[in-house]
């Protein structure tokens, strides 16, 4: 057995056969002088296999994934058809009497070149699919297997270089079981991804893709942070039994489901589910959530060709209402840009994403995208207890103008005869530096605040959390964040408003008696985490977690901090 | 006339005709059956046209610009004469019987996707040297006229889209007299470029570029942010008169020369220079600086094919010191990374470069240059009032590590039987959020702060200076900015211990009076700025600025701000 550390970025262990995402290499040689009819007949028979294959995976992902996801190998098909593409192969084959393989590379990528050179978002994605049909009629003709995600249709553990957010998509929970990555963080989309379909997940575990061949017996241990390669018989036992302790500790958890939160010496929090889509709800019921303090609504926005109509979105609110049953629903209005793209709206390239045209400001300049939303939510309102939340603002007079369009629309729908809601209660996001630093200014106009850790770590830090090189400054625990933190719940509290945080660091269990002590209100975090995080609450004092964070305040280092909090805790 | 308005990015006048640097359009059509000796010859005939173009170039370049910047003209040469390049081109011609033109085309954009896709940012690198030999070649074979801002030998005023880092390289000061780009911001490359070089610039002027023909009589208002087109005989009078009226204001300042800079009330202040190299000094001698408050060495690692040696550098940083003579000289250490790159350091891509591996991250990461760097520093330190300065600096155990490396060569110098002062002053840029917050705790370790504004606004506010459609958030005068420069110059008294800033904010007429009433003790600007900026403070009141600070920093938004500014300033 040999093992290999990274990051436990899922909780749970798995057991079972690797499946190597890995992209073969290929290796192309122009053959002259070849016998032209010979390769016409391989690339043709290359097509069909690829066709048949693309329709078998089709079908599948129909019954598995829905028709959403099953569209991408439609596309795919399309592609295999388009003489556009073929006609020009067979061309170079007969004219220079070249190989198929040769052939088939030279034109796509002068086709793939083309679409990424467009400057609309939505064709450049089509140099994707392009370059996957490609890849896949080359390993027919080069005789190489290649499986996709998509088409894994046995337990495994997938280990990969990394995976992106179009690999997660092809996820198939049923079959795969856990995976590990050689790069990635706890926040990276990776990780996000695998504690929301609760896969257990190893990732920035660096040598793991060359250390691991296909079909090699793996434990990948979420909770420690380890894969462990060729387990001995009775590593496979010790492993299945912490994987039974885990679950027995989910069980106790799981008493604790109808329970409020209240800290040992009686103070009361409460703790919320981040959730992405009206499927998460039921996770969030099944672990105790007290309410959602964060729907993420870019969901809606994505894998469509277009925007989601007002209709659309206002049957997604509405679900998630309801099934809250009059527990707050916190709804973070649209946010996207950034590392989140949307092809159909051809936002054009840039440098620096993270601080780019993103959320709040591409609401603000494409108010029609802005107003359906709101309209949407307003609608919903007599559906449960909706709250409203702004993402990225940095300014008041971007949380004004966007108030302003959300009471203008309010205004137009009750004239249209509409029941609105009095009772919605509009916040905002604090992840930009100056609004933590200027709360009490906002305080005073807003009904509460949520803490976007995420961002607010990487701005105040200047770091980008997904870049490795510089990932020993995402530190949630330095003095400067927990300072910035401070500023944001006193000014809150001064004007009677109350502070939540749906950033990772709310989920977390060396910041939650910071947090608590700091005097936070509300913590939501990935719902699988909130029994948890009840339970680890329970057995803190309220008051001797605000003496401690009072002395973390004090100093210096997050190196400091860490070591205070773990003395506090023995 | 027409009158076109922009951002006052450069002060100063300039009537010229106008220079379009504006990259042609190419349309390529594949012909066939071409006469096959006749493009050969075609292709010949431009290559040489190319060769002699080039080796002119390259010579006056030598006499204008110095070797360093010649040598790029000879790698272009050297890329002419490759058979590897022109030998494929002939033999497509020969094979396929195309025309010349598309045949280079297609030769040149294979290369240059190979140069592109490379691993190497040096070879990267080779792509846009390549693209400009394609150029030059394309426009002789396609009878285009192009003209490269290295070959201006006329006055003229530059009209562009924008202008890179490597085109301002190329701007013969001699002739240009001023420009007007499209996009760019007061703080982008070029408005800096613009003012270490003195000439008038417009930037951010939308629509210039297609308002103005090649030999346009055109007016460049770099005190009003205008573009002038056509303008009559009286109005190129009356902006002679203004620049005349300019010039008599600039001998005003220049009897401030040898002053000291003193508010109306009595408070003292330092106005100090940011300097890129020992070539700028004079500029702040003729200016009157008091010391130099930001001497950034990345342009010493910049346009070579190697690090710089210790020699290099340490004979740099003693010219420098010693034309001080005495007055303090802030060397900041490598700045590289983010939009600066070295391309021999082979330094990853980065989605978010400014938020990724630069500075001081990259010094601790590779110590062999860093410790070169303080050596030298070191040396110099005896020909003059040196000031160490970290930048980018995020976290105390950052400081701390960079502060041991620097006593660890301070010892071996020592040993070794250099000098060494004893009173080299060490300090931090304070330009990310989490600094500011934190400054109490840093100031108990530093000696001195300086205030980078144009990052520290940046990140505060996430937005990308450089980024248009974010612009509107780059707000130096936010009560967020203030209040966080406000906490770090409180910090650093209670310590006993000054602060500076070398922003650009430090030099900004609206800045400068709330600046004087949190306290500021150093301001350090462009050389050009410090004698209005002296001429200014005489005529403030600094009791009165410090109360309409206190008042600036209890405001929600950056428009109350200015507006209380410019009230206090009727």
């Amino acid at each position: 057995m040999s093992k290999i550390s990274g990051i436990a970025a899922s909780a749970g262990i798995a057991v079972a056969r690797a499946f190597i995402l890995e992209q073969p290499g290929y290796v192309f040689a122009k053959q002259s002088g070849i016998d032209v009819e010979a390769e016409i007949t391989k690339l043709g028979a290359a097509l069909e296999k690829s066709k048949g294959e693309l329709q078998r995976i089709k079908e599948r992902a129909l019954v598995d994934l829905g028709e959403k996801k099953a569209e991408i190998f439609e596309s795919h098909l399309l592609i295999l058809e388009d003489p556009e593409l073929i006609g020009p192969v067979m061309d170079k084959i007969r004219e220079e009497a070249v190989n198929a393989d040769y052939a088939l590379q030279e034109v796509a990528t002068r086709f793939i070149g083309m679409f990424e050179n467009m400057k609309n978002a939505y064709l450049q994605e089509r140099a994707a699919d392009m370059r996957d049909v490609t890849k896949r009629v080359l390993n027919h003709l080069l005789g190489i297997t290649y499986v996709s995600l998509a088409e894994i249709s046995e337990e495994v553990i997938v280990i990969a270089e990394d995976l992106t957010p179009s690999d997660t998509v092809q996820l198939n929970r049923k079959y795969v079981q856990g995976f590990a990555t050689n790069i990635g963080g706890r926040t990276s989309h990776s990780a996000i991804m695998a504690r929301s379909l609760e896969i257990p997940a190893v990732v920035g575990a660096k040598t793991v893709l060359s250390a691991v061949k296909d079909g090699d017996l793996v434990i990948v241990d979420g909770l420690g942070g380890e894969v462990l390669i060729h387990p001995s018989e009775a590593e496979v036992a010790e492993y299945k039994r912490k994987q039974e302790a885990y679950n027995r500790q989910i069980e106790e958890w799981k008493m604790l489901r109808e329970e409020p939160t209240v800290s040992a010496d009686g103070k009361h929090v409460e703790l919320a589910a981040n959730i992405g889509t009206p499927n998460d709800m039921s996770g969030v019921l099944e672990n105790g959530g007290e309410g959602v303090g964060l729907y993420r609504t870019e969901f809606l926005y994505m894998g469509r060709d277009k925007l989601p109509s007002e209709e659309i979105q206002y049957n997604a609110y509405r679900t998630v209402l309801e099934s809250m049953n009059g527990k707050p629903v916190v709804v973070r209005t649209l946010d996207i840009g950034g590392d989140k793209e949307l092809p159909y709206l051809n936002l054009p390239k840039e440098m620096n994403p993270f601080l780019g045209f993103r959320a709040i400001r591409l609401c603000l300049d494409r108010e029609d995208i802005f107003r359906t939303q709101l309209r949407a939510l307003l609608r919903a309102s007599m559906h449960g207890e909706l709250r409203i939340m702004f993402p990225m603002i940095a300014t008041l007079g971007e949380f004004r103008a966007a108030r302003d369009l959300l009471f203008e629309e309010k205004a137009k729908l009750r004239d249209e005869g509409h029941a609105i809601s009095d009772n919605i209660q509009l916040g905002i996001m604090v992840e930009i530096p100056s609004t933590a630093v200027l709360a009490d200014q906002f305080a005073k106009e807003v009904d509460f605040f949520s803490i976007g850790t995420n961002d607010l770590i990487q701005y105040t830090m200047a770091a980008d959390r997904m870049n490795e090189q510089v990932s020993y400054l995402y530190q949630p625990y330095n003095p400067a964040i927990l300072r910035l933190v401070k500023n944001v719940i006193d000014a809150a509290h001064a004007q009677g408003k109350w502070v939540g945080m749906c950033g990772e660091m709310a989920g977390d269990a060396t910041a939650i008696p910071l947090l608590l002590g700091l005097g936070l209100d509300e913590f939501s975090m990935s719902a699988s985490s909130i029994l948890p995080a009840r339970s680890q609450i329970s057995r803190l004092s309220a008051a001797k977690m605000e003496e401690m964070a009072a002395q973390a305040l004090q100093f210096g280092t997050v190196e400091e901090v860490v070591a205070l909090v773990q003395n506090n805790l023995i």
